[in-house]
């Protein structure tokens, strides 16, 4: 990289901790830095400037930028906060503005799942892709959308809500509507769904044994991991959950034909307990026209695609 | 108009018949022709030879290009046409290099509903639009995205299918799919629902007192006319049509967040009947995020979308 002396940092402002890296002009990380989440936006950027001190340490050449990314509303083109999910002290905050005044850096502000679809478009899994769409599976389902190479954000900065994206208009209630996708596949609904099965008679040892005997532990970690010694109903359940995501993937694929879906979050960690029940759900839900023509790739940056991502937007690599 | 002697030629091949419109640099049409579609390529090249004699007399300054809208597969960035939906003998044709050879001038072309949409998008009701979405209801549901002022085709010319978006995973069946909103909310469809509420024993005697007294005979048309009387039972059906569409409009808000949807085609005439339980709709199926932010619009073009937009799409205006 001495041809290039230049890097970015990338901060990914989760709930409850901050990871921070230095990231190399290749997408590599040459440093990190992390410190745990609090209230307020001052003494959060006082925990910046502390940890900017051992991540720049050593570091060759001039900092290009610093890209945020952050759980909630943003305005991408003002680099302003309007309001975090589970941060408090974090509404109409003006946080590019603030970065470049306290450290002389320009900064980019993204919601958290559009960053890491950047990091996976730029340097991970989607690396040359231009059109291509990142899901991730946990609590919720996020998704972040990439078009002619850049992350499309709609016009006010929200697109890529791929949760709410309805599976069945009678179904699930939420705030967003009725049957988002998100209201069946997310973490505690997947649970949910095999107690569910399993209260109804059906066997469940299997899943209550990965869990530890107590059905409050049962997630969707424990039924993966009864799925691949072969037990049926585990197996059923991310076959159902595979379905689930399927409707979701096929319309989004009727609307934005992209080259690829990109999938990543703890629930794609079940590998091919959902990868496989999820082509073959995906082949039955798509014409002969679209299904050939789509990848589905599993994310390579794991929990690295925030920071990675948030420097490449710095970096206007997406 | 002196300032800029200049026009484009839109031809939207249609499945009965072909129209040809002379268009000027402000989307009015300034002469019109019309003839037959039949089956082969050579004669309908004759036919546009013929019809452009009196298209572009006593025309001023130069013709630009020439933009065709053709129902079916195309790839817009070869100028070729993949297949054609009924009409016979127009597989895997060059039609852009025929045009440029036959009658030197530059051509794009374009799916017929892409091209409708660049017109609304170009000179009607999304004039000044950068990213909105433009549905047609008719036989099926056809769809054409604007991202960033541009007809966004996807990675293989097959984007904006949204009759395909599922609104019931386990829905009608189609060989695209489980429960696609056309199979909802097609002409057909809505006829076909009509008459199963009806033999269901609900009172369909103003529905079929505006079919002539013929079950064959009603349509969507016939419903919506029983509902501008006030039919209870029409409403509903209309009700049912809007919820529908509804759901896929509100997946699609929350994927792309465009500005605003813009509606035509033959059901779009029902006019209240139609606008107005679905706004109710989407209020019930989009947060308080999304629902505000958008706008649903009337297509204004009419008939005169598609040739408009095929001379927009040849001045690369969309």
């Amino acid at each position: 990289m001495t041809s290039n002396p230049s890097y970015a940092i990338g901060i990914d402002f989760g709930g409850t901790s901050v990871k921070l890296a230095r990231v190399l002009p290749d997408g590599t990380i040459a440093a990190r830095a992390v410190f745990d989440t609090t209230p307020g936006v001052e003494s959060w950027l006082d925990a910046v400037e502390a940890a900017l001190v051992p991540l720049r340490q050593g570091a060759e050449g001039e900092c290009i930028g610093v890209g945020v990314g952050v759980p909630g509303f943003v305005d991408f083109d003002r680099g302003f906060i309007h309001d975090l999910t589970n941060v408090p002290g974090w509404t109409a905050v003006p946080l590019a503005e603030k970065i470049r005044a306290r450290f002389g850096l320009p900064a980019v502000i993204e919601n958290d799942v559009n960053a890491m679809a950047a990091g996976e478009c730029a340097f991970g899994a989607g690396k040359g892709l231009k059109n291509a769409v990142f899901i991730t599976l946990g609590t919720g389902v996020g998704g972040g959308i990439l078009i002619d190479g850049k992350i499309y954000r709609g016009a006010f900065s929200m697109a890529g809500e791929l949760g709410h994206v309805s599976i069945d208009k009678d179904g699930i209630a939420s705030p967003m509507g009725f049957g988002g996708v998100e209201q069946y596949v997310g973490n505690a609904k997947i649970a949910a769904y095999a107690l569910s099965r399993i209260d109804a008679g059906e066997d469940g040892a299997a899943i209550l044994r990965q869990a530890g005997g107590r059905r409050g532990a049962v997630t969707p970690k424990a039924v993966a991991l009864a799925a691949q010694e072969g037990d049926p109903l585990a197996k059923s359940v991310f076959d159902h959950v595979a379905d689930c995501l399927a409707t979701m993937i096929a319309s989004v694929s009727y609307v934005l034909q992209p080259e690829a879906f990109i999938i990543g979050g703890g629930v794609s960690n079940a590998g091919d307990i959902l990868f496989a029940p999820l082509n073959a759900h995906l082949e039955r839900r798509l014409s002969a026209h679209f299904f050939p023509r789509l990848k589905i790739l599993r994310a390579a940056l794991g929990n690295d695609a925030g920071v990675i991502g948030c420097a490449a937007l710095a970096s206007h690599l997406a």
